[in-house]
């Protein structure tokens, strides 16, 4: 099969990260194939962002409908998640989403670890319906830049996290965010509970949802788009929303 | 002032027909500028299409930052609302967010009726965290087709789903989304309780959001992106990112 | 326009202190009209209290029924809310009420600071529907007396519960109760989000209703009493509830 | 033990309704004390009396206080309970609320059936924190005046509106309002479960909160009110909010 | 009325501290039957624990069945409590069930103090559907061995946790856990709200519901199983299944 | 890797046609291990049968312990399911919960279609902290038994459940309970909708935790028992509760 890792930051450095994280998890049959939008915020750290950022993700997709078999959204929001399943003919997953189910499936209760602003993750977490088993939101006080100049520093900082996390009841911790996701292997033997990658457990998702053959609804919210028309769009998209394929 | 009402749909005849509810409760002092994006969906219809929409509604908001004291988001999803007020530096206010806050205050619970599916009306009232105040979520079988071909007849399908609302627990009933958008003067006489409408709450809410003087924050999950880079984007749109007026 | 900044409170120089907060940001044609109940308690500071106001209020609003446009009610637990609004025939807002949901149109969520007890803010936010858009209550540990005696005192503690506030996740901050009433405007330059004062938006939220002129409702649970016997109430109360005008 | 049956409704044909059926379960040590405002609405049947009566009832209680070891609010609506909670020297128990918390001892989802609207015992039901216990609401299409003409065609009704609650999911049914207090006695026979009467639950959990002799708190949003001053109230609510005994 | 106190543990010392607390509030007619499960953990103190004890404690019950006119679970976990209520033809009710319902009639939000771990309590309270009126989780940092070796130090921490709970809104506090049952009328003197004792409030309501004499249910979902089929189990409890006494 | 396909039901039928269903997904490398527990209910279908079930698979999976790779809690109600992560060192899924979270990556929000009574199914999804993704429950009128005998009547009786699903809202519809496991297959054609069968959803999402190697936690609620004492249990599941292996 092949697994489309779509990054919605026109970073291609991240999505080439996100990318072999991917291959590391990926089982045997599984092709990862690295996509980044033509255009867009170069990494989205802002409400504002992530809304333009779905043009260009959904724009991305278009483009490979029909020749992957499953789309992981390689971006921390989950941007224009549920706009994609709907445009798809193919299964799609966002990577904090993919975490978010991963951590229940192995803790009553979770927390999530990143860098920064916790607040729209507790809004996508939210989202998901999964308010209840949210545990603890940590926001570690470090920046990206810092994990290249002192990664021990940001390591000890990202561990205190997961042991506030922990304390405040969490059975499993999620890494959140690009920035952190390369660190679950290194920060796990010193962990008391799993840590969870999105891109990981992403990645195990969509294998999952390729091979239980689900067909593409007809009916309902999640429905392709048909008869629809629209000014200035790439083609492939707007084909599709004109119910062609991508 | 000078208050936009932003269609998120590119086509121009729903903006037209928006601006025209907008001018007819606008206070004397405030002047009506209607804007349509000049990509995206003709209409949006799905949540591909809404997705798509955020970046167009966006870019034709950074066209006009600076330039305008108030935003309408005169589209009933709301298309990219807290983006929009991230983004902007004069209050930005969505047409159903506003009939919702101001039906909240004309009744304890209240109904919705519209054309076709009420999944993402149901969504996006839980986003505005008001769920417990919806009693009625009411898809009226009708198309905007039919409103021109037998008004009538939909005059009558929209009563009874009105009537089905208040059966239900409303005390105030929204009629959602731009068909049904200059119905409420004509449906009000023969209802029992009172029709709201997303333009004309939406109008006067922000006239009092202008009035009360509040500052853009420079904190919080609000305060506006800066220092951004992006690629591709129009230039005002990339502008604001990086921490430009618009 | 007549609007009646109705206290529930029986301490006129508080009615006093809201009518002037009220005719700042009143529109020119808005007449304040302020009115403070006969009998009850001085100062609303428990729930026993709350609910003896209650009775104290409507009779209050009774008097005033038919010869005002709408009805602030200037009392911090939005006393008698929504009975007030079913007894009257025209809008009714409560200064809480106002604040909170003007501040749900300036911020994802928001805080509330005030002096005291919390407790009763988080019940009423939570009948608002609202209390997955609150972020953070603070009492602040200080008197009205302190307020006269060291006001800069007390602004450093108010401007501290502020800030603590934003840094739980508020995109905007309520000063919630009349002590804190005139503070917002002398607080807002150092704070860095909005600062929401329930009196300025209740008046501005009733312009808004009386200017949608949505119709007293005949069916709901908001709909006028009639033929409703009574024992000892002051006649224009006894009379409204038997269905007459107050 | 002294058990005030303290109506919130002037009515003091339903005082004594209630004071029999309180008789009827009360234990040989317990003294039913029936209670009647001097002032208020004949029978509670909108939110304004319900506010309204929240005044009576509390004056009521107060002449009452250090003379009853009980209170049970005989007023479906629970009217005033949280205040009159604080007032009071002795547990207070609401009609409403004590078969709600009898009908989690029996049911893990319970309904309710009353005459009429239904607005008002969602809003209470949720207020207790019970709404995801609650399985159904039935408003029985019928009067109090019928209870009297057609007792027959009224229990049929009742019995129909039973049934449907448990095929909702309702593991008991509470028949709610003084209107249905008789009445369960003679429906249970032919009811496949539990019936709760809120004047039964509430006498027993009473005799309960007695026994347990748990102390009034002196911290905390249910510590009596002390120094408040006030105007126009009898003498016995005025002499407690200053914090004597009534 | 026989009343059975049926710990879900194997230790009979904790069956009897239990039934010696039961005594001492147990009404003149009530007499206290401990009984001790054959089989299953010594002392519940994990989820898997409380598991395996479901099918000791519902043996236990089955082999009283008949012979007892109510259940109290003495055990802090609520252990197989719907399955109980459900397969007894008596009422059944759990100590912290009890403890909370209690809690609530004394209390707008309750805050619960124990020693260790308190997720499985947050976890009942939810199942309860009570988390909206819970104030405060408090896990005292102490051991049942420390209560023999240093009571006063106990009794110190336990005090600062109810201290605690107090200060986060609580108006009531339950001890929890059968190691601070005892403690209840020792603390309660230096403490600003009521405390309460989960077998003192069970033993109450559970005089209650014999009080009451509501009928077992015929329909729901805790109508009595009946023709079910079981393969080891001892006698008494298959023969329940299958739908003769225990 | 070897999977335990865990029967919670004493009847090996129920184990052999689970086990079937589980072999038809599972991946090559994925051994397929059948268990039905030695004592308990023939088929779980009440409250009390699930709860007497947890000690019968606990049991089971301890005689397991170390030897499966993975267990598939093969009964509709979870059995255990919280208990059974915490004993074994192994992934631990159950089928319902399988169903729900694959049924949300599928859908926004999702339906369950079942023979008989759906009280159970809602609490269960409710503790998965999923109850704002469901959209619907049907339960359809048919037994097991009529499965065999008209096995076309029936499909058509689930075809409509499935329909209904979809009209209220679902986007991928669950088929619940062993009794309907089999007709995934044999339904997708005719359905509009994804359907989602328990046993696939859980191989896979257990082949996706065991390739993820995500740690046992040492702390947490989900950390392995230790140090317990109990009497009567079978060796190996006493020997676990001491902490050692199965």
């Amino acid at each position: 099969m092949r697994l489309l890792v779509a990054n919605a930051n026109t970073t291609q450095a991240i999505t080439e990260l996100c990318a072999d994280a991917a291959r590391a998890v990926a089982a045997p049959g599984t092709q990862i194939v690295p996509a980044t939008p033509r255009f867009g915020p170069a990494v989205i750290a802002s409400r504002a962002e992530n809304a333009i950022a779905s043009h260009g993700v959904l724009t991305l997709l278009a483009e490979h409908a029909g020749q992957v078999d499953a789309v992981l959204l390689a971006v921390s929001h989950d941007t224009a998640l549920e706009a994609a399943r709907q445009l798809m003919p193919c299964p799609v997953v966002g990577m904090t989403e993919a975490a978010c189910f991963a951590a229940c499936l192995v803790g009553v209760r979770f927390g999530l670890v990143t860098f920064g602003g916790v607040e729209t993750y507790r809004e996508r977490i939210a989202l998901h319906g999964l308010s209840s088993r949210l545990a603890s939101l940590v926001g570690v006080d470090a920046t990206p830049q810092e994990t290249v100049r002192d990664p021990e520093g940001v390591a000890r900082k990202v561990q205190e996290g997961i042991a506030r996390a922990v304390a405040e009841g969490s059975d499993a911790v999620i890494l959140g965010g690009a920035a952190l996701a390369g660190m679950a292997p290194r920060l796990q033997p010193a962990s008391p509970v799993p840590l969870l990658d999105g891109i990981a457990a992403g990645v195990k998702l969509l294998e999952m949802l390729v091979a239980l053959k689900l067909p593409k609804p007809s009916a309902g919210s999640l429905k392709a788009p048909s008869g629809r028309e629209s000014v200035g769009l790439d083609d492939a998209l707007a084909r599709m929303l004109r119910g062609g394929s991508g």
